[in-house]
């Protein structure tokens, strides 16, 4: 059944939806008891129950967006979600957090909460660690919610959501063709989880560059991470393994892991092993060597995702080109590649 | 004016503080319209309008906590709030954050954002750049508020609120006791802003090391710092002109900036400088080298917040020992620190 909304009420009684708004919500101003009482019965005929956010539709808005992300460990959702509360507030907008923590199933249970908290739009970047069916869950939750949604970073497929997100394909691209232009043809990719899209398309960069170059793709070459810390050690292995010269580590913290076990092994970065970040975030230039890494246009980003999201909550709908809104990322170069040279054996 | 509670509506209507509620929630049970009106008339007379906070008192509570921390790029407030989350989840609490980048105004503005949205209570670590009068509109906020509220790592003198934070005088008195256990002498100290308490405890542990030790304390070896990135530039050049041969830094943070500047200065940590730190963020061990830092238990720390804050939700009240909760912190020593050596001139 559907839920009665304000209107219906405004519909059955003959009342403006303002006067409905006032009596339902109990507002101290004066009202004849006559058109009280009937627009309380019609309510309570209707199985009328409160929906906050469309009481605010009308009266005013709740001016607080909500936001999800999925590691308040990773720096680049902390600059991230900076960037988000400085846009929303410039937009006379507060900002409030969750941070699913990598659980799917907290992405939903913070979409709930913040419903209920009345926010007057959603920002979701999901959880990387899916589990079976979650995904759809949060799809069909984000469709049939009538709160406005936007995802940034990962989008989430088949929700029909807004996107905003940095171009993971050119990002990959750019990494890996850098490592080919210093001589490196045994380059390893250090993925993130193969059910998050901006790693498979980022993986779809780095296949492109090595096709380019004339590299055949090796499958060998590709070790699956989870976007935290925590599986360097292994990844480390594999690479060494495999005998490649370089990494392109899809994110800067899982390359911040790799430097930690190439220091624990007595390697060095770039002389035993090139690397290649992703994000850009700050701890990249005080580690030494500095990360070489993929910047992604954070500030840019975040005002985006709140433009879009104000657009949304004002007026219901988007044109086609800010459906999904995908921003350049760029190359920047610092101590931790070099020239590829041959091993002394 | 008192605000009118359920209770003064209960009183004058001489009905249960339960079949109020019912009715002033427009819950969906059958109360007899006789009933229904004489409460409503009541509420209206009384100008009562719905405290829901005092309503999930009698009926259910939100079973959501907010959290305001002063700055998410700051790896310690990031693990700090995710073993707050961790305790809050197991006792099946939700919770939602604001992060007032280190602006006092954003505190209080939070803290409403939050009584707003209905929280259950409200964990506090508050913002280290004060502006003049802010602190006492937090405290008086924090006072008059119906919603329980604790402080974290750094509290609000005036606001009665419960505390839980580590020993920082004990942190500075065993940083400063290591570095002069290896012979250092000159001792700088990076503090935090001078109106932050757990700055000023840290100097006080500095000091009270330095004296146990026979070492005058020279206020030229004092530099005050924000805890933040930006000001390490200005901070070592002051140090280096002072001859220090070991800094504490009073954050980890600081730490790592003053470690990007020794090395564009071509000066080796700890060769020429032992350093530090206090948190032990995660990132303290993927720096070279590793820092020595000061370990505040967090894991017991974030438990003990939400332990208390839930007695106090529970029952609005506190034994005396919970008042103020002080952990006790422990001193890592990794590469950072070396013994002194006499410098050739």
């Amino acid at each position: 059944m559907k839920r009665a909304t304000i209107k219906d009420v405004a519909q059955a009684t003959g009342y403006s939806i303002a006067t409905v708004s006032l009596v339902i919500n109990n507002k101290p101003v004066s009202i004849p008891r006559t058109t009280r009482d009937s627009i309380l019965k019609a309510a309570e005929a209707l199985h009328y129950r409160p929906n906050q956010l469309a009481v605010s539709m009308i009266t005013k808005r709740s001016k607080v967006l909500g936001l999800i992300i999925p590691d308040n460990s990773n720096e680049f959702f902390a600059e991230l979600s900076k960037s988000i509360e400085r846009a929303a507030r410039r937009a006379g907008y507060g900002l409030i957090y969750g941070n699913s923590a990598n659980d799917s199933q907290r992405d939903l249970a913070y979409m709930r909460m913040f419903a209920d908290r009345q926010v007057d739009g959603i920002i979701l970047a999901r959880s990387a660690a899916l589990l079976y069916g979650d995904d759809e869950k949060s799809a069909a939750y984000m469709q049939e919610s009538a709160i406005p949604f936007i995802t940034v970073d990962r989008a989430v497929p088949g929700s029909g959501a807004a996107s905003v997100s940095a171009d993971h394909f050119r990002g990959g691209y750019i990494a890996t063709r850098h490592l080919l232009e210093l001589g490196h043809r045994r380059i390893g990719a250090y993925t993130g989880p193969s059910d998050v899209a901006s790693s498979n398309e980022r993986l779809a960069g780095y296949r492109a560059a090595l096709t380019e170059a004339g590299v055949p793709f090796c499958e060998e070459f590709v070790v699956e991470g989870n976007y935290q810390l925590g599986g360097e050690r292994r990844a480390l292995t594999k690479f060494l393994n495999q005998r490649v010269s370089a990494v392109f580590s899809f994110n800067d913290l899982m390359a911040f892991g790799l430097y930690r076990e190439m220091r624990a092994a007595h390697l060095s970065v770039p002389g035993d092993l090139s690397i290649v970040g992703f994000d850009n975030v700050f701890f990249g230039d005080l580690v030494d060597p500095p990360l070489t890494t993929v910047s992604q246009p954070v500030d840019e980003m975040g005002a985006c995702v709140v433009r879009t999201l104000l657009e949304l909550i004002e007026h219901h709908t988007l044109g086609q080109e800010q459906q999904h809104q995908v921003f350049p990322p760029r190359l920047v170069v610092r101590g931790s590649t070099a020239p590829y040279r041959e091993k002394e054996v």
